[in-house]
């Protein structure tokens, strides 16, 4: 049995509904289908989303949210007449939309958000069930809630309760192909609330996970996942297999291939996932996996992130101070601000922190509370640092790696204003200035990409004499 | 105004105090002069303050310490005949030593410790300045407690208070050399307690800082400081200056040359220290200082250090978890643990911590305790690990140190556990496991020091042509 799930790009309009069903056709294990709401067109589209988000502002500014909502309910007659689905289909999969709350009721105020936020996954889960049914496959629209699917925190932002991986894990025995809306679902009084960013990617992971799934299918629109930033590097080489774990160290520093939190319940089932390309399902994939085969290069991705600065302070004995590090991390936690890393000197202490998630306001205020409070010597702020990160699983047991990639960054000019490295046995993380960063990315690659591609060539070479 | 010290090797026998005597004597600027306990003459002998720790042992047990006593009485006695002291001198010298308290007094009693382990410098102090005067020098022994030396803090742990600075200061104006015993002062109500270990070299340092010293001279038993471990490299380079930064990493990983304690004052008042070898005055030294000229390497010195663990846990997330690594702390700190340092992954999170510091029962609470509390995924112990550190002021500043530290170690074999750079400016430390030690310090001995020994040659060889 495969989960698959279709992203927003991938059920953009009827063609690619099309698309979506043929290869759910091709495939029997194809059993549970996660859609997304219909995504952008053309570059200029707007995201069915955020043309339910525009209704909702409406409705909370007190005005009528009609423009928006015809809006939404004639892209999905589009569909579903070019579809050629039944008139009387089109009007029961989109007539949910019309119920959508009109009015703001205090006492549920965040979560009418949610309502509205949902309704382009469910209303596209509706119709792909009676498009399937009408190209002959026996599929049915599940609801999240009649399935189980319990969450729980704040609007935007569900947790999945455990119980809901026993409830769901009777889909399995379900006759029928099962389309199952993403984004979202219920908590145990009755109330829709939706995952956060992603947030499809997390019920395609959820459901693989609860039924035990053999492959969780992540159709998207590229034929796999890149070694490096294109937008760097022209062409760089596809990734045919890497682990959770690889896939979570990449996407911390720029890889949003798969939302990270999506990972997470397929990874503790070890259900392996694999990203597809709905406009090319003939092309492999990258498959994420618990354990893979090793390659020829240590290194299976570089990714890259912006952003950063680094609280430097110094205090002469602070290393035989007990609490020091404590005290000043929670200083950053009473101030509200997550820390990425702090690599330690003897008498010194660095914070790596995303700006975005400090304003300048909050950062000053916490090196003025560093000084007074933690009576340090000196205390500065680093800024326009970018991470740069090699990723590959077992690398750091291969002697020379880290010569290498120290070698390639000092041939090119980068100088390293820090390397983190012993946190984790699967990366390699070096901060640069923002200015080396593209600079820094590019040796890498030829480092570990374009020797191993010559290293291929000569073997080849070699066979044929 | 110099400041000079002498250390226990120093000042062991009557010939080490004539050296020590003869290198006051010719320099006039030598006004004050801080002397430890005398040390052993040789390998199978006591050092002066052990015999006292030995006499208090038997008061501490209701049992006569007038065997050791008289011990110690006996050697101070040998040194003055020696020297030709006037009998009447020696008497007045030791005197003091035959009223240490023969009986545990409860009220007192961590504190008569103090007294016993103090006796040793009080009366080298008291024989130094009876043989300064009998060779011509108008010197005079003070008491830490009648110039101000003013300290809090628990027994043998004492912490010099603020205000001994402003009362030190007038030792400036004393017409004759002072002669001032390390290792102790006086509380505000008049209780005598020690220092730490290598409290000498403290109050030499306190002195230098309180009087404006133009020079603070450490008198030891070597020529210099060597640029690594000489049990480790045959004949190492010698470092001419350091600045206490340097000082300061260098000592952390293994290097025992001044306490680390004992640099903060004349650091904090920018008074430069001179290592300096009684046995060979004319030898240079190693100057510590706050500012240097930029040698050929960018390396200085190079330390290791061994008996390390790491407690290395997972947790899917954990960088989402705001609070987490201040949690893992904070439990580290209710076990009364130390840490070194922390590198951090995406979702790993490694403790490093001196084995000596935790023992087997603490480290396995630890670790449940962080299984129980923080539900991570996994934790795990790895043993015996070393920490091998180069040290340079402005190093990380020049491109390719990283590079050339790595390709060393890759070369020897080495496999880097761990890396620690950003924390500060002039030190790089590797993580290694404890048997590549000694191999690791080689390779980067090798790359940073004799390339530079070989470079010189070829400049001088092209001097020549």
């Amino acid at each position: 049995m495969k989960v698959v799930k279709f992203g927003g790009t991938s059920l953009a309009d009827a063609q690619q509904l099309h698309k979506a069903a043929s290869i759910i056709a091709s495939d029997a294990d194809r059993r549970i289908v996660v859609v997304s709401a219909p995504g952008k067109r053309h570059r200029a589209d707007a995201k069915m989303t955020d043309l339910l988000i525009a209704g909702w502002k409406q409705v909370a500014e007190g005005k009528s949210p009609e423009r928006e909502r015809e809006a939404v309910i004639q892209r999905f007659a589009e569909i579903g007449s070019s579809l050629k689905l039944a008139a009387s289909d089109i009007e029961e999969a989109v007539t949910p939309l019309r119920s959508l709350p009109q009015a703001v009721d205090s006492l549920e105020e965040p979560f009418l958000l949610d309502l509205w936020k949902a309704a382009g996954e469910d209303t596209c889960a509706r119709m792909m069930a009676c498009y399937l049914r009408s190209i002959g496959i026996d599929a049915e629209y599940v609801n999240p809630g009649a399935a189980g699917l319990l969450v729980e925190g704040d609007s935007g932002n569900a947790v999945v309760l455990p119980e809901s991986m026993v409830s769901l894990r009777s889909l399995r025995d379900r006759k029928r192909v099962v389309v199952f809306p993403g984004f979202f679902g219920y908590t145990p009084e009755g109330r829709l609330v939706t995952f956060s960013r992603g947030g499809s990617d997390v019920t395609g992971s959820i459901l693989a996970a609860a039924v035990g799934a053999e492959l969780y299918e992540n159709f998207t629109d590229v034929d796999s996942v890149f070694a490096v930033n294109p937008a760097l590097i022209p062409n760089p080489k596809q990734i045919a297999e890497l682990t959770y774990r690889e896939m979570r160290e990449l996407s911390y520093a720029g890889f949003t291939v798969l939302h990270e939190e999506a990972l997470l319940p397929a990874f503790r089932a070890n259900v392996p996932v694999c990203i597809k390309n709905t406009n090319n399902p003939a092309a492999p994939g990258t498959r994420i996996v618990s354990r893979r085969a090793v390659e020829l290069s240590p290194v299976v991705g570089i990714a890259n992130d912006d952003g950063f600065c680094s609280i430097n302070l110094t205090k002469y004995l602070m290393n035989r101070e007990i609490g020091f590090g404590r005290k000043l991390l929670q200083l950053l936690e009473e101030e509200n601000v997550p820390y990425e890393h702090t690599p330690t000197g003897i008498d010194n202490f660095s914070i790596i922190i995303r700006e975005s998630l400090a304003g300048d306001e909050v950062l000053n205020r916490i090196v003025y509370r560093i000084r007074e409070e933690l009576q340090v010597d000196d205390v500065e702020i680093v800024r326009e640092l970018a991470l740069v990160m090699i990723v590959g699983e077992g690398m750091l047991d291969s002697v020379g790696v880290v010569a290498r990639a120290a070698n390639a960054l000092a041939k090119a000019g980068v100088n390293i204003a820090m390397i983190n490295q012993g946190g984790s046995e699967v990366s390699l993380m070096f901060g640069v200035r923002s200015e080396d960063a593209a600079r820094a990315v590019a040796s890498l690659y030829h480092e570990f990409f374009y020797d191993e591609v010559l290293h291929w060539s000569l073997l080849r070479h070699k066979a044929a004499l």
